[in-house]
């Protein structure tokens, strides 16, 4: 496991901590002003922008980026939203290539509305990466699933689990390459099957990112009550620690959504914090 | 699988759907005449009350008891503090023994104050079913372990799905007599391994309980916004139907934590809404 003291080169920012409060110019300068290695942008970010002149901004300022966050939702109530879903995930595709991203995330969405059919919706997730594969590999990109907390699974992500991740991967792709999972510790903290889910994502060849952030023990809303690391009940050092064991050598990328807390707070202040958070505590 | 059509005798009331608005007394009545078929009080409408008296009143309005929730928690940061949740546990033990409930329902706990060891949290509940098993044999009183949704797993329940439910089980008591589970549809219903854990809870002779409300799409607070049944988005006949062809056959117990709605109506109105939800959409 590496040891995060001075090596904040080691970790990454993912916008999404900053609340969107500013131009994507400005937070990849204070992101790389406070000696980060990465950043990890969202697609808004990019509206209304020159991508390639954001890419040559992220290269000059030493960045690296370690994913592009996130797919469209997969599942849709008809052909049309479905295949709507993938034209534009393709989009994104190029959005992460141009960016020399290390990943595009995948949050995969669920159940349509006025649907109960879980089974339908994964199916269809299946099926929508699938069918988006091929254009990544082809624009040399690789695709991060990311299991989210079952909370999300109504809306979200009808996929929740390392486990269940990793046997779509499998079946999609059943050697490793451009399919592979973003391990979010707030999303898996809880699972029992948390130990060898990570150790199987090592062996196949699937740690494409990981992203950490706290689960408050008073969690006031399931999406954006999200807590600074040392501030929650998450074993990050014994999590950190799995992943990296099992071969992840990526960014560490900090992403926390925090209507309540640190979206409220300067954009300096939320990155020092994280900083220090990240060599004192992860 | 059952139809429920004409048959809320095969339906219970958790107390807790009615937020314990009423003394039991009142609850009692208003249950049997709406004619369902069991009811399942929380300690607390026991407090101050004739358990023997609120026993007694329950057999006379012809009505099972299909459960007593619910356990204290077992994890605690000292050894005496877990010792006083076993001693508080066999004395609801004996409360259930003397209401003739099919059930004691265990939500187990999670981190203690200041605690991120969850794989220890895991182990104290272990070891607090492990040493209140030997009284419930003694007391002829069933534990129902119930895993609860992962969104609890810091505070409320480190057991959270049907798999790790099963497999502590059958660590603690290998054939199943006094030890099962309780399965509720809005902890479990996103487990992608909810099929195989319910057929196995079944094949082992454990499924002891089934609760029952709904998963809203949009949920307002994590605790106290659960829905009515057919108001969100579990597929709950295909739920219901997993547990009955393993081989359940207790009652619907309906659990419907709900301070947003269904708290702040007249007790009468939740139960007649309740009684047509379960005949026409379980």
């Amino acid at each position: 496991m590496r040891d995060l003291a001075g090596r904040l080169d080691l970790c990454s920012i993912n916008t999404a901590t900053l609340g969107h409060q500013a131009p994507i110019g400005a937070m990849i300068e204070a992101v790389a002003k406070m000696g980060f290695g990465g950043i990890a942008p969202w697609r808004r970010d990019l509206e209304g922008e020159d991508v390639a002149a954001v890419a040559r901004q992220i290269r000059e300022t030493g960045l690296r980026v370690s994913g592009l966050c996130r797919s469209t939702y997969f599942p849709a109530a008809s052909a049309a939203g479905r295949q709507a879903a993938i034209d534009d995930n393709r989009r994104a595709v190029d959005q992460a290539a141009e960016l020399g991203a290390a990943c595009f995330v995948l949050v995969v969405g669920s159940l349509p509305e006025e649907s109960r059919d879980l089974p339908r919706a994964r199916q269809e997730v299946e099926e929508g990466i699938a069918a988006l594969l091929p254009h990544a590999r082809a624009a040399g990109v690789r695709l991060a699933l990311e299991p989210l907390h079952p909370v999300y699974a109504a809306d979200r992500s009808a996929i929740t689990t390392i486990t269940e991740a990793l046997d779509l991967a499998e079946r999609v792709e059943p050697v490793a390459e451009h399919l592979g999972l973003a391990v979010d510790a707030y999303h898996v903290w809880w699972d029992p099957a948390l130990a060898p889910g990570i150790a199987r994502a090592g062996r196949d060849g699937r740690l494409f990112a990981l992203h950490i952030c706290d689960w408050l023990r008073v969690t006031r809303d399931p999406l954006t009550d999200r807590g600074m690391m040392g501030d929650g009940v998450i074993d990050l050092p014994a999590l950190r620690g799995m992943v990296e064991d099992a071969g992840y050598e990526g960014a560490v990328e900090v992403e926390i959504f925090s209507s309540h807390d640190w979206w409220r707070r300067p954009m300096e202040e939320t990155l020092a914090v994280t900083a220090d958070r990240l060599q004192t505590v992860c």
